[in-house]
């Protein structure tokens, strides 16, 4: 039985403490918050597990196999930091790391100690995402033209975070695990309000090889909620709206062919509309399924697909957007 | 009665002949088009008008006040400068031109001339996009944080233009009509397939100096129509989804207000979450609407509101789109 | 070449005269309105095409092979009986006719001079009824359950004529050619306001032999528009939703399955819940290859599908609804 | 501190104990089911809460004030019964009762006591309800014309009752609650399927005085969710979509006005096609409300709005329409 201490109970934790308290092959046995009222409502819904006010009582006691790090992302290297050199796996809220350097030392440290690190980038373990990577990756999308999301709402809540970092980094996770492809360069551009120096509205395109685009439409002050992606192929093109309740996934059997007239430099286009279809789709919850997979992970010594590395490629784009975002929009090699 | 001649009857041209054949204070006297086909449609369809092979037949007719040029753009200069010179008032399809320079010629030789141009942006003539000017300019809106419009369909047409030439150029007119600011630069990226040197899929960002800033996403390769625009301010939002039948513009009390908390660097976010009001629109044909203004500013001797200068304005932005597609989203000075 | 009068030229009459002017296999050569402004517009329409006021130049021309009677029901069987004695072939508007008795002198008439009667069913012509037809008769949709359909918006043009002679004679019709079964007896309810003797908000309820059971919701105060069917079969349920752009027939594999645990009494409810499923529909108007049929059927002689006896079918259960009305919902059979 | 056994912890019992669990003016004491699986979950969920087998062990408890009856409806009357003669309060799910006889006695025996029957009337306590009730009674909605409302989606769920008594009886206490006015008479029509001896599809009218008409469409078998409400007036009409996550109520400035022309028997028709507008809409928990109000209604001595007489005027209109139901649709008066 796995034992785990989880710090941080503020917005996201309650979902990490209670999925762990779910499953089987775990124990919750400790929470840590250095804000009282969060440790009051920890206490009552859980009363017979150790509720604390300082990471180390859980970093360093020794009944504990696996932390979950569910804080601001400002505090996340010297807590993981601390949690792998304690011998402790670490189960990491998104985004991984301020910057690539920590995320690289700590992916070092877990090597070294042979521990897992688990970046929760929760969205992969969706009945929607596993379709399209499913769709993706048995060639029913053919080659890819382009994926473009847009993520907004109304929302500023994160005091140290631009929206980039809050929002498309979802979306960046969520392409990096469909998109069996390496971006080459990132173009963001973006705009802040409220005499904050952080990004409220932005736009980010990733550059491949192969012209492949990637675009990512995130936005704190939008009155409606949009989730909307769409990804386009030559054979197939998806449709992903994680706002729909039944239909998330539509395929559409729409597209463009173009030929040439022989010997002549006229291009003829030749639209293809056919069928849509949304597949029924697994509906389990996506949370537990991630958590259930890390412990199953760390009992096998198998290696978890969000990995530290999965979780450094992202941050490694968010760097390299940040720096776009101030050249007003700067071609920026990755 | 201002008598009209219309050059290219090929997929828009039939409804600019229409309009002009309707309207009261005009009379439709000549359509041109090289080739038979859209001739003989013509002909069925307006047996006692004058259907011409040959540009200058109308051109240089001297019973012909008005020539309405829609044609690709590229043909645009050649047509429109001869007409002007002949002492024609045009109207011209969007894009105005191929190039800012030509433009501003054109431009020239009608003021010199004492001629209208008149660029066919239609929709600042509808119903959607009067009412969202008027609740700008009454400081409905309040400040305006951002514009966002998407834009997307599958299409492919157009054998001359860049999708941003062919789709954003719509979006970029209705800005510039009802954003009362002046853009300062451009960054845009896209991507092209099929072997095509043109982009079929493309984002633009207008910076401006205030921080509001402007987005375009636009792309031939969807397989979904969206047709929506985002407009944020600090005292209402408002939406524009151009696909719906009935609610075409949602006005939003919603917003976020930041109060910093005293001598602190924290702030503090407040939402404000209220009503949405669906006004009722106008619903006469944009295109008509346009068309009659046309005739009445030329019978009254008035300056247009989408003249040569507003078709410039929105070339200029192309044209630097251009240029900063080719620098993968540079920073190009307005 | 057959020669085509069309009788009424109010709402619908200019698109029946359209299509009939359009195809290549008909000539139409008369018009008759008793309005004068309907005539004029009727002129400018058909400048080369005779205009009259009375209907008896047209019924009485010896050059006329087919009358299209585009009248309000009040007058069909006197137009029609007239159309029919002097050896006509009638396109009739629907509701056929406003009582079956005179449904059956006409079709009387049609059969002993071996003339054509079509009623107006256009709906029957369009990709979406084509497909659900289609599925019904593949079996796809297995064993009926339901067919349940609303109608309803802002509308009450109809000064002869209740809401369900109005808008259910649609769904009736429909319902008639997609259902291979008899109805046998109907209940219907309904209110009337503004003082009219006429209902504006109605409810039918068609029974059948075996279980299926049809109910139409009509409205003609309704604030929004609604054309929406469901039709529910033991493998797969069907949606039409007319107002949807793009996806109008969405085909459910969704159920439910009941099991009978050997030997007790009691149920157990199995639910399927699968992939949902948009085919692509054929986009040609309707109204156009109806016409085309109607006039095919003529040259070759043959029967068509919407003929009198299925005018008359509709018409028989609108009469028990006008009678269940009267008696607040009381069961009349048909 | 007012002290609460709930009797059934099966599908919506666990909300009514959360609900009394969380709320400041009670405490949850005893909870009873007679599966055992179910009070496992009972256990584990609220382990300081004494979990029982047997109902007795709560209607007889000296330590119990209010009795929370969520069990099938066939054993309220029982249970209800029981636990008013043992001088408890009774909160009672929906349908109240099995037969309007039952009813009555109930309602005796608590007046008597003075003890108080609430119904779970729950929707009448939503935002958007109340929202409605305020536009009816604030005379902005006018004299009303119809109440329609469809609330379909797959579900067998229910043993012991028929589709009616599941699903339309939501919409009859809400209608109940909104519409001043007493419904005269029922017609009722359906269908069952799978042999059982209960409607899975029915329709359901009722008649008022006034030419007012209100229609219930519900339906286990159909492929979507739809959760609607149309409510027309002369001075607005009212949108009510349940599934709407943002927008549930629209308000349309939309009608029809009707003037007739001085002396004549025409009638003129006149549209209003005005604005639309959503409310902001409160969003607390309805059935916290309720409960809380239960409570302090109690607590006060105050008649609860959904009491028993609210309930038995819900189970004489579900009488009426099977009654209705097994004559296909025969008008029963009320």
């Amino acid at each position: 039985m796995i034992k785990v201490g989880v710090i941080g109970y503020g917005y996201w934790g309650p979902n990490i403490a209670r999925n762990f308290n779910i499953i089987e092959s775990a124990k919750l046995i400790a929470i840590c918050d250095s804000d009282k009222k969060a440790r009051e409502r920890a206490r009552k819904m859980y009363p017979y597990v150790n509720i604390v006010a300082n990471s180390d009582d859980i970093i360093k006691s020794k009944d504990i196999d696996v932390i979950a790090i569910v804080t601001p992302v400002s505090s996340h290297f010297n807590l993981a930091k601390k949690a792998l050199q304690n011998g402790k796996h670490i189960f990491i809220e998104k985004p991984f790391i301020s910057n690539s350097v920590q995320g690289e030392e700590l992916i070092q440290i877990a090597e070294k100690k042979k521990l897992t690190i688990m970046v929760d980038h929760t969205y992969i373990f969706t009945g929607s995402i596993k379709k399209i990577k499913e769709l993706i990756d048995n060639k029913i999308v053919g080659n890819l033209f382009y994926y473009d999301s847009t993520r907004v709402n109304l929302g500023l809540f994160q005091h140290d975070v631009n929206v980039i970092w809050d929002l498309a980094v979802h979306d960046v996770a969520i392409m990096d695990f469909l998109i069996n492809k390496k971006p080459v360069a990132v173009s963001a551009t973006g705009s802040k309000h409220f005499c904050r120096d952080l990004e409220d509205v932005a736009f980010l395109t990733l550059y491949f090889n192969d012209n492949f685009i990637a675009h990512f439409n995130v936005n704190w002050l939008s009155p409606v909620k949009i989730r909307l992606t769409l990804i386009g192929g030559d054979k197939k093109m998806v449709l992903w709206n994680d706002l729909e309740s039944d239909e998330k996934i539509k395929i559409y059997d729409k597209g463009v062919d173009i030929k040439t007239v022989e010997g002549k430099y006229k291009l003829l286009v030749d639209y293809r509309s056919g069928d849509m279809y949304a597949p029924k789709l697994e509906r389990k919850e996506a949370l537990k399924t991630e958590i259930e997979y890390f412990i199953e992970c760390i009992e096998k010594n198998k290696r978890v697909i969000n990995d530290g590395y999965a979780g450094l490629r992202v941050i490694k784009i968010l760097e390299a957007s940040n720096k776009s975002l101030k050249k007003f929009g700067r071609y920026i090699k990755l």
